[in-house]
This record gives C-alpha cells, sequence and structure tokens, in this order.
C-alpha cells in the first residue's frame, strides 16, 4: 500500500476491491503454471534469449489480457484499443505468449517457437517490433518505451478533448505500460515520468516489474533510492503489490483502480520473483541466458508438466483465454463501429475529419497552406520554417507542434494557439490550455520529447504528425538522438526541426555548434537530414516532410539571416541535389547547403574574377539525392568535367561521395559572435576563392590527385 | 525548511546557525548591489548574452567566494581545492565575476568585458571552458554539469580512501554545483542525482538556483514536481532558502550544514528572483538577453550607481573579496604543501605514487601489463578487450572501470577488484565495496556514465583514468553522446569500451545493432574510434588510447569470436591503416576493418581464385590515419593502381574517402542469430567476391566510374 504521506486520487465509484471474484479464477494456477513452462522452452531450445523477466510477470499479464485490456485479438488495429507498450523490451516473449494465448492470428505456435532461430520471416524478434501484429511500439532501447507511452496516453487525452461528445466517448482507451528496474534509472523515462505528471495523464498506467535484479546482480548495486517516494513526488498515484508474481486478484482490483484515477497516472509497484520456478529464481542469472536442459526437465517439474514434452498448451488455458478475449474484442469492436456510425451521422463534420484522420490522410488541400512567395529581404530559415510551419500547424488538426522549451527561439507557435495542458493547471504566469491544444512545453526534457512524438505518431499511423523542435546541438540532436533513431526505425512520420544549425550559432560556443552531428544523420536509414539554404528549400523541405509518411525528418534550419536566392526551387528539394546556376565547360561544382549557401556562391563569383569558370549546385540533402537515378545524379555532378569543392562547416565526412575536396571543419567550433566565427574557421569568399585556385594549380601539378579528398 | 518527512543526515558538532556574525556583513549591500549592475553592463555592451541568472545568484556566489569555499586564487591549480561547477553554464557570467572579483589575475575587467565581443583570445566565452583559468569543467549542455559534479565528488571520496591516514588529510574539497531549473529536468542530471544518493556523497552539494523562470515562461507551464520530495527519495538532504537572492547569512548557514553531512549529498533550494532590479525581474525576458539601455540605467539607479560609467566597481568590493580571498588562499595552499611534505616523509610509497599521479603521469613501467601474446584460438573482440585492459586495472591505481550494468558481457572486471560504494552500503546480495574501490556499477545509465567519468578525467587530469563500458548500440554511443562529445570537446583522457558493435550482436535485433553511430564518432573532434579485428589490435588500440593525453577514445569490440591474425601488428594501430597483405600488381584492394575484417580476408581469397590480384589493407582508425603523411596514406591506399573496396556492416557514409566502392549496410539491421544476420545482408566471402568481381567489369565497361562511389 502506498506510504500514508501520499495523496491518491481516485474516483471510488469505479474502483473495485480486491475481494472481487475473478471469473476463470479456478485456472489460475494452471494458467500460470503453463506460462512458465512454456517460457523455459521457448528460450532453452535455441540457448538464447531472456526468460526470467517474463516468467516472473505472468500473473501480471493474465490480470492485463484476461481480465482489464480493451483488445480484440481478431482486430488488432482497432483504434480505440488499449495500448500495451513493453517497456522493458527485452523480456518480449511476455507480450508475444499472451498475443499467442488469446488467438492473434499470426502468432501461431509455430511462430513462437521461431525466437532466436534463424527464421528471415520471424514475427518473434529479440525486443517487440512495430510491424508485427499486435505490437504498438519497438522497444529495447530502456526507458523510451515509458516515453512513448506517455505519448499514446496524450494521444488519448488530445483525441478525446476534440472529438468525444455527450453520449459519445468515441476515443478513452487506456495506456498500459511494462517497466522493469532498467528503464526507471534512464534519464529519459525520468524526463518523461516528470511530464505525465504535470499533464495528469490518468489514463495511464505503469506496471513496474519490481525482482531487483539487473544485469550487475541486485539492482540496488548501483540503485537505493525510494521510488515510491519519488513518483508520488512526480504526481503519480501509487500502488503497491506485495505478490506480483501470483496474486492475479490483487493486480486486477490494483489495475481497475488505477483505471479509476481522476488526475493522475497511475504506477503499481509489483514486487516479482525474476525466473520464479527456476533454479536461478531471483538471481541475475535468470535474466538473460536459458537455464539449461538439467533446470528446464526440473521447472517442468516442479510445475507439474512431468512429461518430456515441450511447448506443452492445455485446451483449458487456451479456454481460459479465448473464451472471453474473442467474444469480448468482437463486442467491443462492433459496439464501437455504431458508436462512431451515430456519431458520424450526429457530428458530420467532426466525423468526416476524424474518419480521415483514422485512415491516416491529411487534408486533400494541406498544400494550399505553404505560402506561394516569401520576403525577399534575408530571414533566418528558423524564421522560414515558422513561416511554413505555422499555416500549416494552424490549420490541419493533425499537427502537434512541441518544444523543449525554446517557443522565443524556435518560431514553432501560430497565433491562437492552445497549449496542450491538463485544463486544471493553474501556472504562476497565467498560460493555460487544454487537452485540446495542440502546442505542447516538453520542458528542458529533449530525449523525452523525441521519444514522446514517437508516441503521439505511433497511436495510429498519420492521426498525428508530431513535429518537434529546438536547437540542432545539444538539445535536438545529441540528447534526443536515440528517441530520433527510433522514429527512424519504425518509419515513424515525424517532423524535427532542428534550428541553430552550424557554428553560425554564435557566442553559445562550442557546446551548441554542431560540427559531427550531420554525419551520424546523414548515415542515418530512413531519416531524411534537409538543410534549406532559405525559404523556398524551407517550404519545400516541408513538402517533402509531409509526403514522406515512412520516414522521419529533420529540417535543420539557421539562428543568423540567409539571403533569399532566385534560383532556389521548393520543388527541386525533393531530388536532395540541383544545380543552382549552370556554366558551359565549368572547371569547378561549388556545391553549398543551408546556411553556408551563400559562402558557395559568393566564392564562385570571386572565382569567376580569375577567369575560373565555376557552376554551382544546392544540396539540401544527401538521401534524397541518392535515391535518384545515376544520369540525374551524373548530371548534377558532372564529376569527369568538374571538380567538385562543397563548403559547409560541418566535418566533411561523408561529402567525399560527392565532392573532391572541402571547406569544413577539423575541430570543434568557438564562442564568438556568429559572423566572427565564421571568419576565424575560413568561411569568407575571397578566403575560399583563393584556396579553391591554389587546389587548381595543384591538381593540374599533380602535387594532389583528384581521388584524394582534400578538406581545404 | 525540509518536510518533516524527509531525514537529515548532519553531523551538528560541525554545523553553524544562521545567526553567526559574518565578518563584512556591512558590505554585503554594496557587494550586491556593485555585482548586479556590473552583469548588466557586461550584457549590455554587445547587446547579448544571459544577464538574468547571474543576477539572481549573486548572494549564493557571495557566500561560496567570500565565506565558503577553499581556492587560492594565485594557485588555481592547487591539487585540494574545492571544486565549483557551474551546471547552468549559460550564466557564466557569474563565476567570470567572482574570478574577477576575488583576485584570479588572468581575469582581468579588460577580459571580463571581452564577454560576447569578436575577440578571439576571449576567456570569457558564452559557456565555461575548462581551458580558461578557474573553470573546472567546460558546460552548457544542460544537466551535465550535475553528473560531472558527481564525478569530481567521486574522485575526492577515492582518492581520500586511497590516500589520506591518520592526522593526514590530504584530500578533502568539497565539490560546489549551481543548478537552474533546466538542468533538474534533464534525464542525464536525474540518472547522477539518483547515483550521488546511492553513493551517499556527503561531499557535493547541489545549489538550486530556484528562480522558476525557463524560456518558455514560468517553469510550471512544463513542471509541477515535488522536487524536495524528490531529491529526498533520491537519497539527499534537502535545505531551503526562501530568499535567495539576498539572504547571504542564511545561505552561508546552509553551505557550512551541507559541509557537515555525515552521509548524504546536500540539495539547497534557493529561491531567487531572475534578474533582480531589472524592468524585467522574475519574467522569462530577463533569462537570454541584454536589458536595453533605458533599463540599464533604471538599473543604475535603482542600485545607487548614478553615474553614467559602465563597469564601475569600487574599491571596497574589491577589498571586500581580496582581503580574505589572497591570503586565506595562500595559508590554504602552504599549509597543504607542508601536510603532503610531512605525509611524503611518513609514507613514502604512497607520497611517490600520489606525487606521480597529481603530475598526471602513468607508472613508468605501463606497458608491460599489457600481455605479450594472446590465444591464437578465435576469440570475441570483448574478450580481448578484458585481456589488456583488467591487469592494466588491476596494477595501475589511476583505472577506475565501470560498466553501465553489464558487467556479466564486457569482461572488465579483474579478479580481486573491489567495487567503488559507500562502505555501509548493505545489499540485498551481498555485494560490498569501499570508497577505495576502483570497479564502478553505474546502473543502467549510460548517459550519466559518460558525463561522471568526465568529472573523474578532469578532477586532474591523468590522476584518474576513466573506463566506460557497454555495448555499442543504445547502451554506451546513442544515449551517452552527448558526455562522450563533452569529454572530446574538452580533451579529456577517458575510455569508452564499447562492446556488441555491428550487426554481429545479433538476434537482441535492430535497436542494438549500431548502423549509423560509427559515422558520428568518426566525424567528431579529438575522439579516436577505433576497431581492432583481433587480440593484438585490441593491444595497441589501448596502447593508442594511454598515450592520447588529449583525446577520447572508443575502443570498438565484437560480441562474436573473431580469428586472430598473423598479419596484424599493435604497433601499427597508431597509423590508422597499415597493409595486411601486399600484392605485387594488385588489380583491388580489400579494406577491413573490426569484426568484419574476415569477411575482407576471404572475400580476397575467394577473387584469387577467379584470378584477381588483391591486397588487403586493415583499417581500424580513420581519425589516426589522417594524421600520418600523404606518402604515408599513399602507400597504404595506392589508389592510381587499385581500386579499394571496404567491408563493414555500418552505413558507408565516411569510408568514401579511402575506398571507391563498399560492401555496407543500407538499411537498419535484422533480429537473427549474428551469423545468420550477416548472411542476411550479404557478408559472405563468396558473396562479396561476386560482386567485387561484377563491379571490376562494370568498372571496365565504363558502366560505372571509378569515383563514383558504389555500395555494393
Amino acid at each position: 500500500m502506498p506510504p500514508s504521506a501520499i495523496e491518491l486520487s481516485y474516483d471510488t465509484s469505479k474502483t473495485k476491491t480486491a475481494a472481487t471474484h475473478l471469473e476463470g479464477r479456478e485456472d489460475h494456477d494452471l494458467v500460470l503454471r503453463t506460462f512458465r513452462v512454456l517460457l523455459a522452452d521457448l528460450v532453452q531450445q535455441y540457448n538464447g534469449g531472456h526468460p526470467g523477466g517474463a516468467m516472473g510477470m505472468a500473473a501480471i499479464g493474465v490480470a492485463l489480457w484476461a481480465y482489464t485490456m480493451k483488445y480484440s485479438p481478431e482486430n488488432p488495429s482497432w483504434f480505440n484499443r488499449d495500448r500495451f507498450v513493453l517497456s522493458n523490451g527485452h523480456t518480449c516473449l511476455f507480450q508475444y505468449a499472451f498475443l499467442h494465448l488469446t488467438g492473434y492470428q499470426h502468432m501461431t505456435m509455430d511462430q513462437l517457437k521461431t525466437y532466436h532461430s534463424s527464421s528471415w520471416d520471424s514475427f518473434c524478434p529479440g525486443h517487440p517490433e512495430i510491424e508485427h501484429e499486435g505490437i504498438e511500439v519497438t522497444t529495447g532501447p530502456l526507458g523510451q518505451g515509458i516515453a512513448n507511452a506517455v505519448g499514446l496516453a496524450m494521444a488519448t487525452k488530445h483525441l478525446a478533448a476534440t472529438y468525444n461528445k455527450p453520449k459519445y466517448e468515441i476515443v478513452n482507451n487506456t495506456t498500459w505500460c511494462m517497466t522493469g528496474d532498467a528503464c526507471l534509472q534512464e534519464g529519459v523515462a525520468l524526463e518523461a515520468i516528470s511530464l505525465a505528471g504535470h499533464w495528469k495523464l490518468n489514463n495511464l498506467v505503469l506496471i513496474f516489474d519490481n525482482n531487483n535484479v539487473t544485469c550487475d546482480g541486485s539492482a540496488d548495486v548501483a540503485n537505493t533510492e525510494n521510488i515510491k517516494a519519488k513518483m508520488a513526488a512526480s504526481g503519480w498515484n501509487v500502488l503497491e503489490i506485495l505478490d506480483g508474481s501470483n496474486d492475479i486478484e490483487g493486480i486486477v482490483a490494483a489495475l481497475n483502480t488505477a483505471k479509476a484515477s481522476k488526475d493522475k497516472p497511475t504506477f503499481i509497484n509489483c514486487h516479482t520473483i525474476i525466473g520464479i520456478g527456476s533454479a536461478v529464481a531471483g538471481d541475475a542469472k535468470a535474466h538473460g541466458a536459458a537455464f539449461g536442459e538439467e533446470d528446464v526437465k526440473s521447472i517442468h517439474k516442479k510445475f507439474g508438466f512431468e512429461s518430456e514434452e515441450r511447448f506443452n498448451v492445455p485446451d483449458k488455458v487456451y479456454d481460459f483465454f479465448q473464451r472471453v478475449s474473442l467474444p469480448r474484442g468482437r463486442k467491443l469492436v462492433s459496439e464501437w463501429e455504431e458508436l462512431k456510425a451515430e456519431y458520424c451521422e450526429e457530428y458530420p463534420d467532426d466525423g468526416a475529419e476524424l474518419l480521415s484522420r483514422i485512415s491516416g490522410d491529411l487534408p486533400n488541400n494541406w498544400e494550399e497552406f505553404i505560402p506561394k512567395s516569401f520576403p525577399e529581404s534575408a530571414t533566418a530559415s528558423r524564421k522560414s520554417a515558422g513561416l511554413v510551419c505555422n499555416p500549416l500547424a494552424q490549420n490541419i488538426a493533425s499537427f502537434m507542434v512541441g518544444t523543449a522549451d525554446l517557443s522565443p527561439s524556435v518560431y514553432m507557435n501560430w497565433p491562437g494557439k492552445v497549449d496542450f495542458q491538463s485544463p486544471d493547471l493553474r501556472t504562476t504566469c497565467g498560460i493555460n490550455g487544454n487537452y485540446g491544444g495542440r502546442y505542447i512545453h516538453y520542458g528542458i526534457r529533449e530525449h523525452a520529447m523525441a521519444a514522446i512524438a514517437n508516441g503521439l505518431a505511433t497511436f495510429n499511423r498519420g492521426t498525428i504528425i508530431p513535429v518537434t523542435s529546438s536547437f540542432f546541438m545539444f538539445y535536438l540532436v545529441s540528447y534526443a538522438a536515440p528517441g530520433v533513431r527510433m522514429g527512424a526505425l519504425q518509419e515513424l512520420q515525424v517532423i524535427h526541426v532542428a534550428t541553430h544549425d552550424s557554428i553560425g550559432t554564435g557566442e553559445d560556443g562550442p557546446t551548441h555548434q554542431p560540427i559531427e552531428l550531420a554525419s551520424l544523420y546523414r548515415a542515418m536509414p530512413n531519416l531524411l537530414y534537409i538543410r534549406p539554404c532559405d525559404s523556398e528549400e524551407t517550404a519545400g523541405a516541408f513538402k517533402v516532410a509531409l509526403q514522406a509518411k515512412h520516414n522521419s525528418t529533420i529540417i535543420s534550419t539557421s539562428r543568423q539571416n540567409l539571403p533569399q536566392y532566385k534560383e532556389s526551387k521548393r520543388d527541386a528539394v525533393k531530388y536532395g541535389a540541383y544545380v543552382f546556376r549552370e556554366r558551359e565547360d565549368a572547371e569547378v561544382t561549388m556545391i553549398g547547403t543551408g546556411a553556408e549557401m551563400c559562402f558557395a556562391v559568393e566564392a564562385a563569383e570571386e572565382l569567376e574574377k580569375f577567369g575560373i569558370k565555376v557552376r554551382i549546385v544546392s544540396f539540401p540533402c544527401q538521401r534524397l539525392f541518392e535515391l535518384q537515378s545515376r544520369e540525374y545524379r551524373r548530371a548534377i555532378l558532372q564529376s569527369k568535367r568538374a571538380v567538385a569543392v562543397v563548403v559547409e562547416a560541418y566535418a566533411a565526412n561523408g561529402w567525399e561521395r560527392y565532392a573532391n575536396a572541402s571547406i569544413s571543419m577539423k575541430t570543434f567550433g568557438k564562442s564568438l559572435p556568429g559572423k566572427e566565427a565564421y571568419k576565424y574557421f575560413g568561411f569568407n569568399s575571397v578566403v575560399i576563392a583563393e584556396k579553391v585556385k591554389l587546389y587548381l594549380e595543384d591538381l593540374k601539378h599533380e602535387k594532389i590527385w583528384k581521388d584524394e579528398f582534400i578538406e581545404l
């Protein structure tokens, strides 16, 4: 039970007591025994995997899948289903086994047996993957699942506030998240937990598989904090289950209590025994390895499965789950379909919008919201991003735009924007909002921002388009990188607006000036890293990002003002690179990108003064360029005829594919005003032209070979 | 005052009450006023910077520099000085101004005035930078300073436990860390806070500048948790100062109370007013911009500096600080030098070792501890790393080796290792340790691990060599990346042993298989990313890492067994790449690296069967190779004669500089047993040889150009 100092918030009329009689309770013992033996067998067959946590969590799974969660195995994508997130993703067999037992059709016993096999088309990879039915989100990197769950619970709150009407609770699902000791130590989870408490997400339940064991042994080798007091301090209800390995009725009661929470998320501290029933029960050895033949036999015996037969699931166990899961699921779905139909009749506009969002489509006229033209005066591309994104966000209900505490710097707020907040939040400075709001203050929590955005995106592909924003360097990128990666891995459409890119950031100095980060994102599969050079290309970048339904995108923008070019073309951004200025018999191609386009253009003009013929290519996105035909790429680069010199204030790594030489950064940056920082590092058209001229001479005299990439 | 539920731990005989009379208290008012006006002036002159936080914190600074901290302005590197960390690094003027006022010789008024100027040799960059006197650690990326401070406090605990003797407290300094609202929201800080409580670092004091303002406005827009209860739950003492902007005496009393803590770190919740005295006091507008001429005039007036003169510091104020700071500092240093001399006489062995460590040197015979040879049987390079590092760690007192909860996987523990733990920790499974221990269980906190390691390294360069370890993918790298970057930026010697690199990691699947991360680290300045191909090269990698006093190093190793090569050379690793097998008139150079060296070697043998002559290059480190002469590089690559094909199971980005084509990864990985994962993605000598053969034919027929980099 929670410490008395903690104030709980429940609607007691909705809670059930632990004494509730559960139908089927006479089967619990058999169900738990079967589950545990099955897990031991599955890990034993290929002698690898994670059995212990899943075995310890069995009773929690029974409480969830047999008694609590809303789902339909025959309709795994039902919109209003409860969402289940396994943040401790290494225990994936837990989820796979319950999907199998409750009747998810693809999850046959043969499929279950592919865990850790060499089968190329397994639905049972070593961590849950979103592309498989019944899996809501890919997990594995610890702690991120908790942040994803916060995003999923926000999505429900937001959609409910937007579309529910009296008598029509069209969206009212709950998000259930499992966590182990590890996730609760990770910073990303701690950030997200703080936000969930702040947002009063009473539809979120975090179930702690508290087995007090991590890889290094007892969890208290590295962790002795008071987790219950910490969760309470973060604004959560705290419940406790002392025998989490067996007390199904107690867990069901706690889950129901959690669902009745009025205005707090709920944390259930379930004490369990890792690898229960094995010779290494309660020990770190039960975590990540098979038990060995001998122990598996002993587990069989202990749990009353005397025969040598492996993977034995009595019919009674299937029946226990499926006599409930299948008909209940059908009923839930058909009642909801009926409700939806009535809703659409009574509220045709809202209904049409909701249906379109459920289908994942943008409104047909989305492109009209992008300005046709932009001011001709010099404009920082972070402002350009605002000019493009604000009207999109204002007019398209799917947009949920947030920032890690940099609203004044990132230009992502639009006139009349409403914050996503609990409506009863009272701030000292009077900022208010409600759950229908679409502007998100993430606080100074970049990693959680990216991971929560993934949760928003994964609620139902396309229903919500999350836009995150912060400085490129340490705010968005380095801190948020694991979250950005997980979005790309899951092919989630998330748009990250990264401002203050390159050394142009200025006085904030080398901690804030990215040098190496573009190399990371250009190498990251499924991720479009786009550096537009002006407003027009920024418009093109957003067009690409909105049409790329299976990519995450980073739109990388400048702090400082940039010239606007007549040559820039929004519709060419999608090719990754295009000719900015053609020149017959050119000797050099100057490649420019983003904020440093100006140096490429000016240096070209300087070079022409020396009688050197120069063409100019704008190169906003390497990954998009790689998707073009060889003919297109050859035409743009003309490598047989002209040598190419790229100008970018980042590490050159990766540009070698497109250029013979670079004007780039070899060190970290420096705290100087932006213009001075550029000058300090040689980004100056006269200096660049001089270097390129020398380079051409060295090439002529074979002091340098054309295929030796040179950082000038 | 702390909530009654919180149990405080102090040695009351050492605490002083708030009523203590402070010498010089009659000057406090003038000092505070002068400081605030000076800050407003400094930010105004170039119309940029962060004035508000520093102005609000003035009283805290006076309490620290005038009454509490042990330091000597004339001996800024004195070994036993207190360490001060400004985690909210954007308020750097706070620190610069106190360095000036207390008499640090380099920090002249002229220097102070270079803040935000275009001066290339300023000591006052936009965030504190370690290379300047009086600055202990570079901060800026929020939250990391707190983790650095934890590392600094650990270093003290460890050195004290190792070298202090009865009557000889040779190391007993305190670490003071300032934090704002932002740092306390960042995951890395939350991870480190939990560890500091666990380790009972009673020599660490975290002072919270609680002005309740962030960039987006009132901090409670995104944060409404109970920070005091949260800190207490994490094992900290909690003190509170209601008027933190003015109550110097109260703050001094709290700082003294904190110093008397028996077995907990202390958190002091200081309520302050951002930008106090300005027209925007208490508002987010006071955070990151100059106040404007008019407001600066009004600030002058309000604080009694009526004249138009800027940067006015009355002599009385200098006198207030320096009549104390200079003589006290001299006395502290001379007493300590005396103590050290006596110590060295009474304990000559310990004394010699300590002196050597203070000088930052390794023992002369360090190289002897590296095994001369290794088993010839196939060995996972993570095991090789253990074979090399364990005897070094066992024999060299400077090594402090830790892992983020992966002891069984990373092979970094040595026979008889003792854990760094509070000696009164009682774990449920009986693991014990003490502060003299040199093996660190960081828990599942990769980001804090990297940032704490930076703190250990920065206590005194070379005194402690921190080794961190975890999986390359999400454990070490992506989560820890910001910490690794900050280590590289500060040129700290930190060795990161990253295991389970590449898709050979296997069943754990794409969330655990790095694809793009090497691109990040190869592009990161000052960072050596080394992938050894066998034990011999692993020995070479450690040699490089130990001699690279101004670089951080990642040694990237395999989960799976790797063949051991007769051709591999430990002393060639320092060149970055070297010829593994020469071949006259070779048509192709196969480049191999790390765990995929075997594919390069085997494919070369397959190609020879087709009559194609192949030479082989081993390429453990791109950055080291770039440091070699052009002649050396040309000799290794022979690009005029042979085309080069690199084999690596990562994204190819960056290899274009050295190769014409690659066998590499174009997508994320897949959950399969390691060998099967390689096969699935075409890493198989027959397949590779076939592809290279076709590639050579395409080149001959000019279907492909040699300078078009091709991912085969």
